[in-house]
């Protein structure tokens, strides 16, 4: 048994008194280490989240019926290959991807299917989508402009944050500057048009799903959030005007205390990052509010039941840790998406933590744990260096240039697969306690003919709308793109025309460039 | 949402400084709050013990050799309803019953089979058997002996709690006061001859699954234990001749940090009772061990994959209030007694607490948060004030006598029902979440071939044993029950001459009478 954290932290046998710094200021208090808001769950339990979808947005529709049925409070988009990388489901790179991981848009009519019969104007919708993020918003406002529902109220979170793409997931299409410029153009319109919308999640999810540690998650989520505040401050917004609107996105992985400090520190770095290095006045700049997603990485296809195990004690670990909002991974998650009976049971365990363990009654109940204050500090303290090494380096875009986070995952990485290989940690039902027989579980298939009628309905598209207008709309786009504006105004007229997510992409790439990934030494 | 524990126990808000006392001392130091061991699981991990028997000796043992081969570390004896009661299995009564709750053991031949191929000499096995518990604990000692396994060696558990019988369970035979002459006598025979056996594991899970709050399972329980003490001080036993070998049993239930704070509690006021009351020197009589089980009154029979969930939850709740022990549920077991791959699942959740969410690594890891500390200094008081009443009325037998345990009991449970009635408590899938349809799940169906099968051994064994031994041994037990000697050598004697279960019961049935419950008002 190593006597280590998941990320490699040591842990000596036990911790006492001495082990803890001044305690904490309740919660509710800068620096918000104990939780935003002082009454945390009693005032209001976190949003259920799963996120879904796949095959065609009517398909799509429908599970989402389901779910808001089945007692789930937010909705988020998964969407498909080729929306993520800007292809229109009739592209040559598309086929054989459209519907498959998520749902395909290629136009404006595609998302009002999509959000038939769910008026934006009460739901609480995150939308995870990168490099085409300004796109598919601009699509977003329109169904919400069409239903009625006022800009101003709309409520949710368009992930947005392309750094952690560079970082960690690889799903970009232009070089990293100009697609700042792009996100830059969302935090500004959303600044002026929709102050209740979160147009970036700063995600560390992923950047922990490729292998990192707890600390470098915390830290380069963290630094690129301070990215983004600088490139507003550049395009002239204050930081109150904007900061209040940034949200985060975090792994819930397995070791137990570790996720826990790490949600803590998150707070009470942004908290002290913000007031102390930015100024921020307003108390709401200084909250860092996070979705949590339990670890994807740590299912097996081996014994999928064991996943539920998993997944309940990552999710209980994601609200000790004061998330605002939490996705559980259903068991079929390493095979395949998610069934409805398997989407039901991840539902059913945030139900259960929420109504049956009384984890939501007492904010921030770990609070005062000699371990796990002591935790929260290393962690800080960890993330703290990383956050100092990378503003020497000239910021996050030149740490990524130069490779720096992504060799830092690899390293992690590679050492926790030698961990396991070694066979000091073990993985039940992967290299130990492993079952001969592989348990046949009922998984989703994804119906060929989805593909087909999406790329059919495409075609008509382009067939039945005004091409003048649209091709008007992309030269304005065009225009934008080519001299400084922020680009939201032309995207959402491209959008009311009906220009495709293809075409909308190809103006800018032929504007920007596309990026392709250098060699990590 | 009520602001309260499952108990009742009223929240507040948030807990600070000011709501601890002065700090606990470290894992393996008195009062052991944080642990009986310093290292705790780094030590060792606890011992993962699923209770389990049915239908005839030949199929537990399979499933016995089953489970120690996908690694569980230790057995646990579920006996049916006709063995709990004393009865053979052709006794009119037995009828329906025989290896439906349990395996069905009438005779030594029975334990031979059961243990055939597992030796006893490196086994942890605890037996789950009250009334009767003196008998097939002799059988027991007799296969040992006759495996070639020193009785000093023994290491397991009896059950044996017979308190907890009348204050809960319901499943006894003989009055209060004979029932604990013979459960004296077993602490008795094994102060002197298995010195590391522990001849009784005082039970609250019984007490929690009535309906009790936790404090009220704390409370009767470590009171069930003092009366335990009592009676052996009166034997004429020193303290710490018998003390080290009493333990515990603990229901792990859904209120998370109430059920590791109830841990603590049990921890600190055993070891002051122990020192300050009964003056015990030796430090092991001090130190509280138990076995937890997750609460089988939690599952639902609505929805049985939440029960996964559930089960996963209250088995990191027993981890981490430091358990020596712990049987997992299996989430069929609403239903039926569970199912290979139920009960696979359900021992996969220990495995992957064990190994994969860091849970073991430190000891005690939440002390010194300011919640769990408030919380088990209240749980505590609660305990300490019904043991003081319990004090008053003359000891526990009083107290079962006049009815007191069962009334504090029923009237708790009326109030959790009446809360989940007025919908105040939602249980996922029973009063919220509902589904329509019931979902299938394959169950273990026990054949009524092994009732006929258990019966036909019984009838040979009767005729071809031999009658004159059995007659006088039963002769003897008649003498020493009568007279006032330790009743183990004779059982001992009517074992190895293949005196059933129902003839030795039926000796002591005549000698002690058999118990009526009166009503409680």
């Amino acid at each position: 048994m190593l006597h280590r954290t998941l990320s490699g932290i040591p842990l000596e046998n036990h911790y006492g008194p001495d082990d803890v710094r001044a305690a904490e200021p309740p919660p509710g208090e800068f620096p918000f280490t104990r939780g935003i808001h002082h009454t945390m769950y009693r005032g209001r339990l976190w949003t259920m989240r799963q996120f879904s979808g796949f095959a065609t947005p009517e398909e799509t529709n429908r599970r989402y019926r389901y779910l808001l049925g089945q007692g789930q409070t937010g909705l988020s988009v998964a969407f498909d290959l080729p929306t993520l990388m800007g292809l229109d489901a009739d592209h040559a790179n598309a086929l054989g991807e459209v519907g498959k991981c998520g749902v395909s848009i290629c136009s404006l009519a595609d998302m009002e299917t999509l959000f038939d019969g769910i008026p934006l104007a009460q739901a609480s919708v995150s939308m995870t989508i990168n490099s085409p993020a300004a796109i598919l918003w601009a699509m977003y406002l329109v169904v919400a402009e069409k239903q009625g529902a006022a800009w101003e109220a709309l409520n949710g979170t368009l992930q947005n944050d392309i750094l952690k793409e560079y970082i960690a997931q690889k799903e970009f299409i232009y070089p990293p500057r100009p697609s700042m410029r792009l996100v830059t153009d969302t935090i500004e319109f959303a600044a002026r048009q929709t102050p209740r919308y979160n147009p970036v999640s700063i995600s560390g999810y992923h950047i922990r799903e490729a292998g990192s540690t707890a600390a470098q998650e915390l830290a380069f989520t963290l630094r690129d959030g301070v990215e983004y505040v600088e490139w507003a401050l550049a395009r002239g917004l204050a930081i109150d005007e904007f900061a209040p609107r940034l949200s985060f996105f975090f792994n819930s992985h397995s070791d137990f205390f570790e996720e826990i400090a790490k949600f803590r520190a998150a707070r009470r770095i942004w908290a002290r990052l913000m007031r102390d290095r930015y100024g921020a006045r307003d108390e709401r700049s200084t909250r860092l509010r996070f979705h949590a997603q339990t670890a994807g990485c740590s299912l097996t296809w081996q014994q999928p039941n064991n996943n539920v195990v998993r997944t309940a004690t990552q999710a209980l670990a994601a609200v000790l840790g004061g998330c605002q909002s939490l996705h559980t991974n259903s068991l079929d998650e390493a095979y395949a998406l998610p069934s409805e009976q398997a989407v039901t049971l991840a539902l059913r365990t945030q139900q259960i933590l929420a109504h049956e363990t009384g984890a939501p009654l007492v904010a921030d109940p770990l609070g005062g744990s000699y371990f796990l204050e002591s935790l929260t500090g290393q962690l800080e303290a960890q993330a703290l260096d990383y956050i100092q090494r990378i503003d020497g380096m000239g910021g996050m875009i030149a740490a990524i240039e130069r490779g720096f986070p992504q060799s830092e995952i690899a390293q992690a990485s590679y050492r926790y697969q030698q961990e396991v290989e070694r066979g000091e940690r073990l993985i039940v039902g992967v290299n130990a306690f492993t079952h001969e027989e592989p348990e046949p579980i009922e998984i989703l298939q994804i119906d060929r003919a989805a593909e087909e009628a999406q790329v059919a309905r495409l075609r008509a598209l382009r067939l039945s709308r005004k091409n003048d207008a649209v091709e008007s709309a992309l030269n304005q786009l065009r225009k934008t793109a080519e001299g400084g504006g922020n680009t939201m105004p032309a995207l959402l007229d491209c959008v009311r025309a009906y220009a495709t997510l293809g075409e909308m992409c190809n103006v800018l790439r032929a504007c920007f460039g596309v990026w392709v990934e250098q060699a990590v030494l």
